[in-house]
């Protein structure tokens, strides 16, 4: 995963054991060096095989790159290999040091464990991008995310081939860069936690070496109250300003005031300093969601709107955006900015992120103008994968274009927005989930089954923990500290068949500003997005429904299934009694324990063929509209395949 | 856990939240200073709870020390504390900073999940330990253990109090120091895995802000063929050597050669140089197993014997260790070394570790040498906890001893010699039977209840993962390199009721000599030496022989497991089948079905209140025996409590 563009299978396969070796012949570079000693630590990790440096013979892969990249990864570079695996050994060929980079992570996924060692089977891949731009968005504003978590992530993008980080650096929140023109961004503007920019020039060298740019953003001229307390002068509102102001929701007031020429001044410095720190050719402003609330209630900008001829706050954010761009254009960079700049005074080198849809992108192409994706690709919404997978740039809106507009279109980008999110738990909102974004991004249009693409995300999921990622661990950790000292399996058993509430419904219990400091800790912080236990348990109950509620191997394990749930309160109760943590999930756990009953009754019914009566299923209808509701922040995943079972057990004909 | 010498429980406890706060007051230094910012890094784990700076307000936790520690840690300085706990706050204080970082060690461990949050129960503690010397042996010879593995080991061992690092540097199969003036020494007697100085000194310098010491072990004049390959003058034999020579067992040929000049000359100038590197007081030098088979082979050492006027080989290693002892003296260092190198020769100064028991302990001291005990703590040998927290340096010989004998047992120390760990895997092989071996040596001696000690080893283990050691994650990532992409419940069933083999069992296994570059992922590297499912059952078995087999609540619990395990291998068999790792664990799980079938089968019949038939009895108990033969290695735990119930259900009356 991703799946490669081409893939043509042989006979037999190459064993991986400790003579296992790699040598690089053709062009090569710091990136492919260490690149290929990562890649045997890591297949060393996968495997358990300790590599013993190697002398003289053949080597087992020969990697061959053409040339070598690009000093500072550009967009569009060459990403392309040939891998052919035989019995006898396999051969990497790229035309750049940055395709054999791929290469080395297709290499890994293959092996696999066999009754005879590990191996690779034999097959000959010849791959490349469907999209140049495929990334990933990090906010690191509203919950600081240290560097080594951000490492082990580029870690993970490297492994699905995605080669843009987006790091949102500025919000309301925090400012999370180091800045020696203008100290107060981060001494006032945050709770002490940002980068230095030695730190950031290290991550971005990490991250090149991996084959990935990245791209900062600093949000202007809405979300950006961190500015504004070392820098009030910037803002259109009277202030004074605090981290912690702000209401329950996304949508933020203060604004940078656009009319003062000292607002430009100060970004003509801060942009100067930044440019250099960030290597990348492109530059993010932000420019979403500007709430026009301080520019309406500031009689100078309104003056400054009429004056100018200005029709409305749009006009004076393309204003601002459209001298901006001439600051970023200055420092040799390319201006990307949210869907919500669109504007046709901008210039059309400009690149678009599109947080709205495959509309205002393909809008954006028509007008010339280049473009990403990020709808349906927003983490943080809690999404399954399979809806992100079926999240296509090219589909809706966009598959009207010309071939000349469809070539407008860069690729696109997960975004991880961090309101609900910790250095703990992040990988586990990002990950496995993000690599089938990857996958979109990567592979051929036509990548479309779902089976397989949960196939090839659990396999995934395995690697990326060999990585260090802590998707999977983490919760573990974090179970334990709620159950204190108890045995966790009940625990489980249950927090494997919950989600959290999906979209922004978790904001809808907030009630005033929400402190960024508190605790995320809870059994919403600690579950995955997506139930694997839930999606099982439901493709069973198909299954089962398909032998028209025959199968006796599938009844059997789906049995098993409800058993467990139903007796499982009587074993956490006493844990979750307990925990304060856990208290709220009580109701939860009453429900599941219903549910496992029902479902078991449900099938009793139809192991004797007899119709279940009414009354009863009236009953258990109502349960199961109870156990459908929200607890704790939670929805119980398994609930509409026990309702399957009771409509189907009460439909059967006396 | 260590137990406290005194502790007294008040009622009430302190609320530990977001604005819990720590204050020094009194003297404190720069290892205090950074452990209070530990402790608090800690705490934010562990409650997941994300501390603010604070300012102002009075302190949660008031810590103060009377005076600073040394700078160079000393044997037997003041580690005592007293920590006072009420609903309004908490006290610790200490006469030195070094008796602080103890008692925050405490304070940790008392913060416990609450219906109304993290709390610390009131109480008030006076502390110190039992023994001054309370240490690890940690092997880096045969497997290389990488200096993040021993951090983290590091911090484990400050957790559980104990304040030795004995580093056990080099050994036949590798020498992991880097010398300046012999550079040979890893160059060719290593496999290029060894610390450099730098590396050693960071080292250092992190233990000693855990209030831990490091001593150094060279083991000399046999244990060290490594020390050949680069000076081959060195050797009493002809050689030339290898590191991947020797034969199957621990037991090497290879001795330094005592005869030569050039042999102290040599030792002179490596001993000042470590000396220098090592700032700790003591000096291990090894001195254990000399195997006199080159003595003897060599006609130059054996006319040296006889032209001294000594009788035998052992008054040769008495000589040499004579001699080595006047340049460990000229170094300022006290020479220790293993209980093979009692001779009356050698002064009084030095100190002697027994790994041959409390008898060679007590015969030391009885000469009037200090001694240390590592008999009983050998934690490769696979030993349960309550096995090792058995053993007593005062016990056994060391009863007998006077009041001023007993002063010279210092304490102990566990070993984890490295034949058949990897980083991996060493976490798991140290803890959390190595917190048990560290109460022993802390704790009042009166401290003996098993059960008490499994409690709270458990709530341990799990405190050790907030610190970051991997005894219980690395497991599941290697059951899932064994599994593939399968599912690992089923796997997980048989892991965690086997254990490894005993003492050295497994080297009956070994043909030739041992590749110690050879993979260690089988079961056997993945399953933690002691089983807590089947100690559990065993228990549950236990309690149900106590109601006299009656006790339904127990034999629900009995039956959970029984069928758990008789339906186990239907699920595990296609899984063991398709991975070269687990095929050879296809008995073992054939026989945890039978006998969890067996089970069944014999609380059936205590059911009914009738005997077993005798045909049934006799054919259970040769599955029994033939389940209790070893299998890849491994033992199936369960075995015992199945067979006590199928007694039982025989010799009911009928």
């Amino acid at each position: 995963m991703p799946l490669p563009a081409s893939v043509q299978s042989g006979t037999g396969q190459l064993t991986i054991n400790q003579s296992f070796s790699v040598a690089l012949s053709g062009s090569h570079d710091g990136s492919l060096d260490s690149e290929v000693q990562r890649f045997q630590h890591q297949l060393s990790r996968q495997t358990g095989i300790p590599f013993r440096p190697t002398s003289g013979a053949a080597a087992t892969l020969q990697v061959h790159a053409d040339r070598i990249r690009k000093p500072v990864q550009e967009l569009g570079e060459d990403e392309s290999y040939v891998l052919t695996v035989a019995d006898s050994g396999a051969k990497l060929t790229a035309p750049t040091t940055l395709g054999a980079l791929r290469g080395l992570q297709t290499f890994l996924q293959l092996v696999q464990i066999t009754p005879a060692g590990f191996a690779v089977p034999s097959v000959t891949i010849k791959d490349q991008p469907r999209f140049a731009w495929r990334g990933t968005l990090i906010d690191v504003s509203r919950h600081f995310i240290p560097i080594d978590v951000l490492k082990r992530n580029l870690d993970g993008m490297a492994a699905v081939k995605m080669n843009v980080l987006h790091w949102h650096l500025s919000d309301d929140q925090g400012f999370r860069v180091e800045s020696k023109k203008f100290p107060k961004l981060t001494q006032m503007g945050s709770d002490g936690l940002f980068y230095t920019q030695e730190e950031i020039r290290d991550l971005i060298a990490y991250a090149h070496e991996r084959g990935i740019r990245v791209m900062p953003e600093f949000d202007i001229p809405g979300h950006s109250r961190s500015w504004f307390l070392g820098y009030p002068e910037l803002s259109s509102g009277a202030g004074p300003y605090t981290l912690e102001g702000g209401g329950a929701g996304p949508y933020i007031d203060p604004i940078m005031d656009p009319t003062r020429e000292s607002t430009y001044k100060f970004l003509e410095k801060f942009i100067a300093e930044m440019a250099k720190l960030f290597p990348d050719a492109y530059f993010h402003i932000g420019g979403d969601e500007v709430d026009g609330k301080q520019w309406d209630a500031n009689p100078k900008v309104q003056e400054f709107i009429h004056a100018h001829g200005m029709k409305n706050n749009q006009d004076l954010q393309a204003y601002f955006n459209q001298r901006l761009e001439k600051i970023v254009a200055k420092n040799h960079k390319t201006m990307v900015g949210w869907d919500d700049i669109l504007h046709p005074d901008l210039p059309k080198t400009i690149v678009v992120q599109s947080w709205r849809g495959q509309a205002s992108l393909a809008a954006a192409a028509k007008q010339g103008y280049r473009g990403l994706l990020s709808y349906g690709y927003y983490l943080d919404l809690m999404w399954p994968a399979s809806r992100h997978y079926a999240v296509d740039p090219m589909a809706d809106a966009a598959a009207t274009l010309t071939p000349e507009q469809r070539s407008l279109i860069l690729g696109g980008e997960s975004c991880q927005w961090a309101e609900w999110v910790t250095p703990e738990n992040i990988d586990s909102h990002i990950w496995p989930r993000n690599a089938v974004v990857a996958e979109r991004l990567w592979s051929p249009q036509e990548a479309k089954d779902v089976a397989s693409m949960y196939a090839r995300m659990n396999a995934v999921s395995l690697e990326l923990e060999w990585l260090g990622l802590t998707h999977r661990s983490a919760r573990l950790h974090m179970l334990h500290r709620m159950a204190g000292t108890a045995d966790i399996a009940a625990l489980r058993n249950l927090a494997d068949v919950v989600e959290p509430v999906k979209d922004y419904d978790r904001w809808s219990d907030a009630k005033g500003p929400i402190d960024f400091h508190s605790p995320l800790a809870r059994m919403i912080d600690t579950v995955s997005p997506e139930s694997d236990t839930a999606r099982h348990f439901s493709d069973l109950v198909q299954t089962f429904a398909q032998s028209a509620y025959k199968d006796q191997a599938t009844e059997t394990q789906i049995r098993m299934w409800l058993t467990t749930w139903r007796d499982n309160d009587a074993r956490l109760h006493p844990v979750l009694e307990q925990s304060f943590f856990l208290q709220e999930d009580e109701p939860l756990s009453q429900n599941l324990s219903a549910l496992g009953a029902t479902g078991l009754e449900a099938l009793d019914y139809l192991d004797k063929g007899q119709p279940a009566p009414d009354a009863w299923k009236t009953q258990q209808l109502a349960l199961i509209e109870q156990a459908k509701t929200r607890q704790a922040d939670l929805l119980l995943m398994v609930v509409v395949p026990v309702e399957q079972l009771v409509e189907a057990s009460a439909a059967q004909p006396n």
